[in-house]
C-alpha cells in the first residue's frame, strides 16, 4: 500500500467514530480515484461531511440549524477531537491545520458584505437599522460595532459613519479651500461632501441627483447614493456623517435638488452657469467593459464632459475610483480622461476607507 | 397541507433534476421535523448539498476540488439555475437570495486570516514569501497585492508594508519630536518604528527582545516580533517597512539587542539609564481574563512597571491596544494602569490599520 493509500485508510478508519460517538448515522460514498466522502447525520437537523482527497487533504464541514453557544460548544468540541485524532494518527507528518471561524446563514442579520473585488469579509453587524427597497435599489442601513452605521445600496458598501476619510479624500484631502466658492456635487446622498463643505463656508453648493432616465440602462454595478429613500435613511441613520444637513433640502449656503442630474448639468451649460469645484460620487468606475457596461462608460463619459463645460477655468473635478485591485477599471477610467473634448490634468491618491475593508484610490 | 410544507415540497421536487443533469446522483436525508438533506455526487469528486429547512431556509454548498476557471464557471451556472428555478417556483415570495464567494482551501496560499474579534476576513493573497518556524512561532510574510507583504505571527496578522499608520500612531502621530532623543523600543522585529524613528535623528535608540524566560507562561495570544527568524524575515521581504535599519545590528544612532527584555530593563533601572520615549510594541492585549491569561497580564504590568522606571520624569510610554470591538480587554488594560507603583496619565487613539481590517485603539 503507498503512502497516500494508508492516510486515506487511516483517516477512513479513525476519524467516523468520532461521529459516531455523538450519534450520528453515517453514509459512505467512496470514489475509485477520488477518495470519500463521508456524510454524518444528527437527529436534531445538524450534519456534517467528512471529505478526504486522495493526496491527503481532508475536509470536515459541520452544518447546525442553532445559533446558540451551547450549540457553538458542541461544535467546537467536535472539531477539537477530529484535530486530536488526527495528530495522533498522522504525528508530525500534517502539514497544516486550519479552522475556519463558522459562517452564519439565513439569519436576521446578514454580516457578509464581499468587497470590490469579490473577496469574502464578515463585518461585525448586530442591527439592522434600516432596510427599505426604493424603485431604483434597495437601501440598507446596518449597525456595525467599530464602523457605526453601514450604507450598503443594492449590496455594495457605500459609506460608514467612520469614513470620513473618504469624504475628505474625495474632497482634495484638506487641500482645498472652499470658502466662499461655488460647488457642484453630483449623488453624495449620504450627506458626508454636503455637510463638510458647508462647514467651510461656501458661497453656495448645490447636490443633484443622478439621471433617473439613464437607470435602466446602467443598472449594472451602478447605484445611486441620492435617491429621496437614502436621504430619508441616512438623515436619520446616518447623523454622524451627514449632520443635519438633509434635515431640509435648502439651507443659507446649499441646495438640493432630487432631479435628474443630466439635463440639470445641461441646462446650467447652456446658461453659463460655472463651478469652482464639480464633486461626481455618483457611482465607482464599472469593474469590466463587457458589454453590458458600455453604457456606463458612456454615462461616465458624459458626466465627465458636461462637469468640464460647468467648471470655472481654474476649477477642479474630484472624483472616486474604485478598488485598488481593479487595476484594468482604473486603467480604463484614466483612458476615459484623454477622450474628453477638453484636454485635462489629473493626479490621484489612494486612502483607507475603514469601512470597506480594502484601499481605495 | 401548509403553506411551509407546501414550500418543502416544491423545493424537494424542482430543484434536485438541476443536480441529476448535471449527472450528479442523489442521496436523501429526510428528518421527521427538520426538512431534508440531499446530497448530491458527481463523478469527478466533487459534491452538493442541498438542506431545507421547515421554515423556508434553503442552503446550497457546492465542493469541488479544481480552482480551473472551468471548474468555477461550471459552479456559477449551475448555481444559477438553482436560483432561476427557485424564484420561478416561489414568484414573489423569495424574501432574500445571497451568494457567497468561494471559500479555497488546501491550496499552497491561505487567503483566510480572522479578525482579533474572530471575523472571517479573506485577504488578497497571491504569494507564500516565507514561512519559517522559530523556536518561538510560525513566522509568515505573505504578499497581497493592495497591502504589499504581511508579516503574519502564528495566524495573527501583525504589520503590512501598507501600514505606515500603525507605526507612526504607536510613535505618537507625528506630535513627537525625536531629536536628540534616547529612545527605548521593546519589540518591533518587523523594524517599522526603528526605521521610522532613525530618520528623525534621535541620540540613541535602543530596540529590546521580548523575554524568553517568560515565554512558555505567556505563550497564549502573545507573539514577538523580535525573534531573530523574524528579523531575517522583515530585512528581506519587508524593506518598504524597515529599509536597511535591520541590515545591521548596530547603527550610527541605533542598537538591536536580541536579548531578554526583563533583565536588561532591571539592568537599566539599576544603572539609572533613563529614556525620553519607550515604545512597547510586544504583544496586543490580551483577549480576555481567563486564568490561563493571568501570567500574561501579569507580564503586561512587569513590563509597564519596568518601563515606568527608566522613563523620565516628562518621559512619554506607547503602546499599542487591541481590536476596538474587544471593549473588555481595552478597559482592563486601563484598570492594570491605575495598579501600577506610579500614578500615570494617559490618552488613547483609534486608528485605521490597513491590512488589519478592523479599527485599533
Amino acid at each position: 500500500m503507498v503512502l497516500k493509500e494508508k492516510i486515506i485508510q487511516a483517516a477512513r478508519e479513525h476519524v467516523p467514530p468520532i461521529f459516531q460517538e455523538q450519534g450520528m448515522t453515517e453514509t459512505v460514498h467512496n470514489w475509485e480515484d477520488h477518495g470519500y466522502l463521508v456524510t454524518y447525520i444528527k437527529k436534531n437537523g445538524s450534519f456534517a461531511n467528512l471529505r478526504i482527497h486522495p493526496h491527503g487533504l481532508v475536509l470536515v464541514d459541520l452544518q447546525s440549524y442553532n445559533d446558540d453557544v451551547k450549540g457553538r460548544e458542541e461544535v467546537d468540541q467536535l472539531l477539537n477531537k477530529v484535530e486530536e485524532r488526527m495528530k495522533e494518527l498522522f504525528h508530525g507528518s500534517i502539514k497544516r491545520v486550519k479552522r475556519l471561524p463558522a459562517i452564519l446563514r439565513g439569519g436576521v442579520i446578514d454580516r457578509y458584505w464581499p468587497t470590490a473585488d469579490g473577496r469574502l469579509v464578515e463585518y461585525d453587524i448586530d442591527e439592522v437599522v434600516y432596510d427599505e427597497d426604493s424603485p431604483f435599489q434597495n437601501i440598507k442601513i446596518l449597525h456595525s460595532k467599530q464602523f457605526g452605521n453601514i450604507l450598503i445600496l443594492s449590496g455594495d458598501v457605500n459609506l460608514a459613519e467612520s469614513d470620513l476619510a473618504y469624504t475628505q479624500a474625495i474632497m482634495g484631502s484638506g487641500k482645498e479651500d472652499y470658502t466662499g466658492k461655488e460647488v457642484l456635487i453630483l449623488g453624495g446622498g449620504d450627506g458626508g461632501i454636503l455637510y463638510e463643505i458647508v462647514k467651510l463656508k461656501p458661497k453656495m453648493v448645490t447636490m443633484v441627483e443622478i439621471s433617473f432616465d439613464k437607470w435602466p440602462i446602467i443598472h449594472i454595478n451602478l447605484t445611486s447614493n441620492i435617491d429621496q429613500m437614502v436621504i430619508d435613511g441616512c438623515k436619520k441613520h446616518m447623523r454622524k456623517t451627514c449632520g443635519d444637513v438633509l434635515d431640509n433640502l435648502k439651507g443659507e449656503c446649499y441646495q438640493v435638488l432630487i432631479e435628474d442630474c443630466i439635463p440639470v448639468l445641461k441646462r446650467y451649460a447652456k446658461e453659463g452657469r460655472m463651478f469652482d469645484y464639480v464633486i461626481n460620487d455618483l457611482t465607482a468606475v464599472p469593474i469590466s467593459t463587457s458589454p453590458e457596461e458600455d453604457s456606463t462608460w458612456e454615462f461616465l463619459r458624459l458626466i465627465l464632459d458636461l462637469s468640464m463645460k460647468v467648471l470655472k477655468q481654474d476649477g477642479k473635478y474630484f472624483t472616486q475610483g474604485n478598488c485598488i485591485n481593479l487595476t484594468d477599471a482604473l486603467t480604463l477610467y484614466e483612458e476615459q480622461l484623454s477622450r474628453l473634448y477638453c484636454p485635462v490634468e489629473f493626479s490621484k491618491e489612494t486612502v483607507c476607507v475603514p469601512s470597506y475593508m480594502e484601499l481605495y484610490p
